[in-house]
């Protein structure tokens, strides 16, 4: 048999908010590389016989990490392997597939994506709150507040992001807070704009901070993150300033 | 037993692309309100015993469709029943979502929202291109082109959707495509920026036009569209140029 790669997307927590494709890869795979990320319980859900190796907090090691990653699945796949490369999320959103797909293909591995629900979709599921809004919000964007050296990229178009008309979530945005909320002001945002900080969404100790735009970064002072967090800025979120820490809410459907 | 009702994202199209927690849902369900949209192999899923009821197309029916729609939610969670309602892709990204929850919370029925991988993020996948990419993409947008009256919203921001670093989908584009083209190049997006039209991103039908953003629109109009429609645009897309419908991909791993 010949080796394969497949990129799967873990989705934002909850291990039920897996696809049933990302599921059947699992189960088929001889090797699974997830990022350190990704809950147990779904490394869990691979076939038992799979080895399951974790490669590293995504954007929190050095790069010579994601060369070494490369490595290790072209040679895997090279030695018939069916390796699954498990992502937190989606694969094609902040994953840093591009860089892993072009290495695949110069080395002729065949690849496949198997997208995922990302966490900005699973934490606005847990809140109710939908990201588009006729007269509220027309247009939804992500981008990214942590770049290759572990700061705030110079190159993001603030005009874009301070539109209030738009929904916006910031992925891994919490150590950079600070400097996004007064580039965000500059550039004449409301300080009163809705915003909301969720750490570990759809996991079950999710925690919510909401809070307007310009209290934000003193609310989150003042509470200790240890997970992945994600900001939300835009009049969609108006009813979620109410939200404190933690906020997981107890009617469920069974 | 008390009523409930889910709004549950039937994810882009591939069955296969449903998560665990959606098809839990479906198969616990009384009765299913499935939009046209939602492959018939999806509502397949659903509890055999549940009732599946059609709740037309989005987006191309009166408004009083969705009122009858909500009418319906509500009338059946009071007698008790657990009610799914299955949307495309996501609830939260064009979904309609929000005239649903208020009616749902103001009528005291217990709501749930079960997240799916969005269309956008399933074309992706398909296309094996990443939305974000170092120095090419750091902001990922979405808007839709279908306004309540079937025209091209009005309210667009032309500068956000014209930035040459970001990647944009365009949910629901096709009708309104020369339009749209004629602003993103008035707000001056450069002619030759890579865009791409996907037809029912992860059926196994799914079709891909692929140009230049000046030269979409002539393509498209050449080719005879039925199904739902994205448009990509940014310069992570500058593979898929060579592109043409059917475009899908032989080499699956199975």
């Amino acid at each position: 048999e010949k080796g394969s790669v497949a990129l799967v997307g873990a989705g934002p927590g909850d291990p039920e908010l897996l696809t049933l494709k990302a599921l059947r890869m699992l189960q088929s795979a001889d090797v699974v590389l997830y990022d350190d990320l990704v809950a147990p319980a779904i490394v869990d859900m691979a076939r038992r016989e799979a080895e399951k190796i974790a490669v590293g907090k995504r954007g929190y090691k050095p790069s010579c990490q994601q060369d070494h990653i490369i490595s290790m699945m072209i040679g895997l796949a090279k030695e018939g392997k069916r390796v699954v490369r498990l992502k937190g999320g989606d694969p094609m959103i902040f994953g840093r597939a591009t860089e892993e797909i072009s290495a695949l293909r110069a080395a002729g591995i065949a690849i496949e994506v198997v997208p995922g629900v990302t966490a900005a979709l699973g934490a606005a599921a847990a809140l109710q709150v939908s990201l588009t809004e006729r007269d509220k919000a027309r247009r939804v964007q992500f981008i990214t507040a942590h770049a290759h050296d572990g700061k705030l990229p110079q190159d993001i178009d603030w005009r874009a992001l301070s539109d209030p008309r738009a929904s916006s979530v910031v992925y891994m945005g919490a150590r950079t807070l600070g400097v996004l909320v007064e580039r965000l002001l500059a550039h004449g945002l409301d300080p009163a704009t809705p915003a909301l900080l969720v750490e570990r969404a759809t996991c079950a100790d999710e925690r919510r901070i909401g809070a307007t735009i310009a209290s934000l970064p003193g609310k989150v002072a003042a509470e200790t993150l240890s997970g992945p967090c994600l900001i939300f800025i835009g009049a969609v979120f108006a009813a979620t300033e109410g939200e404190v820490a933690p906020a997981k809410e107890a009617a469920q459907i069974d």
